[in-house]
């Protein structure tokens, strides 16, 4: 049973949301998930970066950085939430309160939240050799207006979790509906052939993650070149190597797929140390 | 300006949303728009029906309709409310609070929220000679796991809705990635060429809204033959009539989509007749 989480909305501890913020009736809004050590957010300027960026897609102005920081430092005012420890945090932009109907209010005033929890707890052996991944019936849909933001429309990815209860499997592999592998429920994902590293197109659908990004930067040092391509589930299946990515587990290797199963490399783990050193 | 709308969250005016809600975080729940008259929704049967089957779509167990209907009770109780005037409520329900991650609670307490705001102003012209519809750029995304469902995604709709400021402009007509027509971003629509009302198919995509069932069980009075199909935008444009429906207004002819208009003829007005009536 995992602590309950800490908020705070709008720089106040006291405040709550009401049922008409856009983000709960619309889910008209962005966020992004993050560790945190001693309660600051790590590689914050590429989340802030990615915040900024994802709010302008859908047409909303970002708080300040100055903003954001002070909601982390109120949070570090709270009992047991100043220590050094890891944990996750979650930054959500909504658009805010509005009147009845979709139509955008004629001034916005966004809602920020900033949610503290524990880091979720990683088993030893997904270091060591790897997590087993589901292959999920669920097709994601394709909207170029909202590829690649990580908006608050998220049942596609909720329906496709509800697809396995097994606590053996870590992640579901999720598929464009021309059979192309785009993501996973909660990490993006890369496919090692020889010294390439190939990673799915994200301009039709999936969310693009900040430590997908820095894989692709970090990439050049472990002699690989990479190329962002679609990426059919039976080419992916034949790569020398799979990994997955995301900002709280850095990078663990693909260990099985179905009945397909990959032996342990050194991808992953040396990712994960060069993530962790960049 | 609208007054400000009343909610009721679980029946206990005074509780709140808390951002752990899964509503919030992932759009995770359903929703219905209804008109109430003295405090009391109509068609209620019908609403309550589909907000069960929505709710079982996404693995929901809808709370009962006695829950409800003693939440707008509640409301009743509230000064304003209590009068024979016409409003709107909305009744949103979310898989609540649940931990960190896609993964849905092992037990679930969802979220009941009950808003009432009050009706929207319709202009005379709107009854008299009907809309003007803008035809949106974006189209919609095909996900047959959610296609139907009123759920809490409508980040496309806010999107669509988006495409224009023009307060002369009623809707906006969207259409699928194969020029096909699926609905407005509040309402369903329907062409009459002859005595054949067509309708589009809405198993890949759109919102099956409930006004909509109710005309094609309407339509055999007006000794019209209903057929739900596939409704390539080409041929849309060349239907003898076409009509917008939802639970607010009942239904609105449409007079122009871009440099196309439709004289004014009486179908929009006998369904409107019709839906009140029956």
């Amino acid at each position: 049973m995992q602590a309950r989480p800490t908020y705070i909305i709008n720089g106040d501890l006291s405040q709550t949301i009401t049922p008409l913020d856009r983000g709960l009736v619309y889910g008209d809004g962005v966020f992004r998930t993050m560790q945190t050590r001693g309660g600051m957010p790590l590689n914050w300027p590429l989340h802030y970066q990615k915040l900024v960026a994802d709010c302008a897609a859908i047409g909303l102005v970002c708080p300040s950085a100055e903003l954001l920081m002070h909601d982390f430092l109120q949070l570090l005012l709270e009992p047991d939430l100043n220590s050094n420890q890891l944990a996750v945090a979650k930054v959500i932009i909504t658009r805010g309160e509005g009147e009845r109907g979709y139509k955008t209010p004629a001034v916005t005033c966004p809602n920020r939240i900033l949610i503290v929890s524990s880091m979720p707890f990683y088993a030893e052996v997904n270091y060591a050799t790897g997590v087993d991944l589901h292959l999920c019936e669920l097709r994601l849909s394709v909207q170029e207006k909202l590829a690649g933001i990580k908006h608050l429309n998220r049942l596609e990815n909720v329906m496709a979790r509800m697809e396995w209860r097994d606590d053996g499997v870590f992640d579901g592999l999720l598929l464009d509906q021309q059979d192309n592998v785009i993501e996973c429920t909660m990490a993006n994902v890369f496919a090692r052939f020889g010294n390439q590293l190939l990673t799915p197109d994200l301009s039709r659908c999936g969310v693009s993650g900040i430590t997908r990004e820095r894989i692709v930067s970090l990439a050049a040092v472990l002699n690989l070149s990479v190329q962002v391509c679609q990426l059919p589930l039976k080419r992916f299946m034949q790569a020398d190597e799979i990994i997955l990515c995301n900002s709280l587990f850095g990078a663990f290797q693909v260990r099985t797929i179905k009945s397909s199963r990959w032996s342990q490399q050194a991808l992953a783990k040396n990712f994960r140390d060069l993530l962790a050193h960049d």
